[in-house]
């Protein structure tokens, strides 16, 4: 426990979580909660800064994410999760860092260059999307956090947040803030059951952690597989089928994998063979989330209450940064 | 008492306070309190956007300020006199408005545009400097003040607040924020001792508030007048004379002031003797003013203290409406 780090991490909660987020960061956080300090934020403020039109949808995925959470094994005991709404100080904290950036600066920031592009938001782009980064540093900063696990598209957001932090202890000459390193996942990203690079929501190609087993027989059933394997006895290709690519992540019998994948690149393999074993697969990885996930959904409130009590620890955290960050600029009154 | 409104107003801390605030606000200020609910608001945040590199000058300011405030006699058993940063439900206010404008409509802010050119910022604008249009809205709707006394040069404010509080209403279909109406004041600005056309700090042609007896006698003997008024026999001329001006500004005795504009715009009286006069009326005006001041000064930690009252009411007050906005939005997860 020596090397005991900071970690914070987290979500928009912006619809459920998927096999995708799974791979992707609830994995590692299930492993890193045992090793570091780990923060998980339902980063509500943030997901208002492109879904200001429809908080409801926000304040259902609380819950959701939150039982997503549970249901795969992060443990509020181990792990600190918190609402990002329910902590007031990190807004101070945006405000105080805003002054801190040129606006020029966050204009040229390539990660949000790039979601603005894809989200067609042009000149009207909103300006709480605009600043969003300094809400991470804000974010990061407040829980002093040493380790933040990103995707390799989030970099900029880190580098973002080292600036701030670096400018922020030379102007008031202390060194009351603390530069995050990034954790890039190496873990190649999960592609949807229609094969395309990423499993995504808004994209349709997703199974959720929460589909019933029904709802994954179906997704299964009509997963893209290799066009151009058209009859059973046709050599087919495993690279880019992503029924492999599930397989590979989510079996556990590697060895009949490597069979399953020999046979099918020389033919004679159907799909639907194939198929029906990754749905063995995937249900018996799914079934003891689904079940845990039940069982915590029976007691929303009990979930909330959980939240409640990680975001009271949290806003104690980030209150005591604030008032550092406060007497390092000299403007605390009270003293 | 029936027509009693809520009014914000206040000022960025940033040095003591001059003549040409009194003049500007302050004196209004005074009589406002007796008719409406007034709220008078010390913005360091807001000093920080362009102050961000010395906020040791924010600190003192914010005790200058509020000595200065007593002395005139804005009293704060009618005037609730509070500090910005001590009230974080208006930086959670901002970051939720900051999703309803767009990153377009910040940069043609026309009042913003000017005073970038104005600090030669150009692209290396502080990007906390940019929103703090948007600060100012959560200030205003913080306290649903119905009227905030503005300069005419900042009437592009209130209809950036104008908008959001639309915005906000439509987006969440609510009443809960209300449309502020700007109190345009119809009082000339004070020149500079030095004629130019606004008496301002930076431009060291201020005469303050708390200017010892002997400091406003060096300033009215150095003033500008009419540089044709060679000698004493030439005609003066009285327009853009700044020596008369403060006589119409601060003189009692208006008949004595008709005479003596008389007999300079005729010839015969010399610069000397207006600016004695003038330094008669002007310590009279400040003799009160500055015993108060000093009077108060004794007790550095009391007017702290008053501050503190103050920010507590402002902070419940500012509070409430934050929860008002959440429940509009739905983030009111303790509902």
């Amino acid at each position: 426990m020596t090397d005991q780090k900071i970690i914070l991490t987290g979500d928009r909660p912006t619809g459920k979580l998927h096999l995708g987020h799974y791979v992707g960061s609830l994995a590692a956080r299930v492993e890193l909660q045992h090793i570091h300090r780990q923060y998980v934020m339902l980063a509500d403020v943030q997901a208002l800064t492109d879904h200001a039109h429809e908080p409801e949808k926000i304040r259902q995925s609380v819950l959701e994410v939150a039982l997503d959470y549970l249901a795969v094994g992060i443990d509020p005991k181990k792990t600190t999760i918190f609402i990002q709404s329910l902590i007031p100080a990190l807004a101070e904290l945006t405000l105080y860092y805003l002054n801190l950036v040129t606006w020029n600066r966050l204009k040229h920031n390539p990660t949000v260059k790039l979601e603005i592009q894809q989200k067609g938001y042009g000149e009207n782009v909103p300006a709480g999307f605009m600043i969003y980064p300094i809400s991470q540093a804000a974010d990061i900063t407040a829980f002093k956090a040493e380790l933040v696990p990103v995707g390799d598209d989030q970099i900029p957001m880190i580098e973002q947040t080292v600036e701030v932090v670096r400018k922020f202890n030379r102007q008031y000459n202390c060194s009351v803030l603390v530069e995050p390193e990034a954790i890039i996942s190496t873990i190649a990203r999960l592609p949807g059951t229609d094969g395309k690079a990423k499993m995504s929501k808004s994209l349709g190609n997703a199974i959720f952690l929460s589909d019933s087993a029904d709802e994954v027989s179906k997704k299964v059933k009509s997963m893209y597989t290799d066009p151009g394997h058209l009859r059973v006895e046709d050599p087919g290709k495993v690279e880019g089928n992503p029924v492999f690519t599930y397989l590979d992540a989510f079996g556990t019998d590697k060895a009949k994998i490597i069979e399953l994948k020999a046979h099918y690149q020389k033919g004679g393999l159907g799909d639907s063979v194939v198929k029906k074993y990754l749905l063995e697969v995937l249900q018996a990885f799914l079934d003891p989330i689904r079940q845990r996930r039940e069982q915590f959904a029976k007691d929303p409130k009990a979930v909330m209450h959980m939240l409640f009590k990680g975001s009271e620890v949290a806003s104690a955290v980030a209150h005591q940064t604030l008032i550092e960050v406060r007497d390092a600029m000299g403007i605390n009154y009270h003293k």
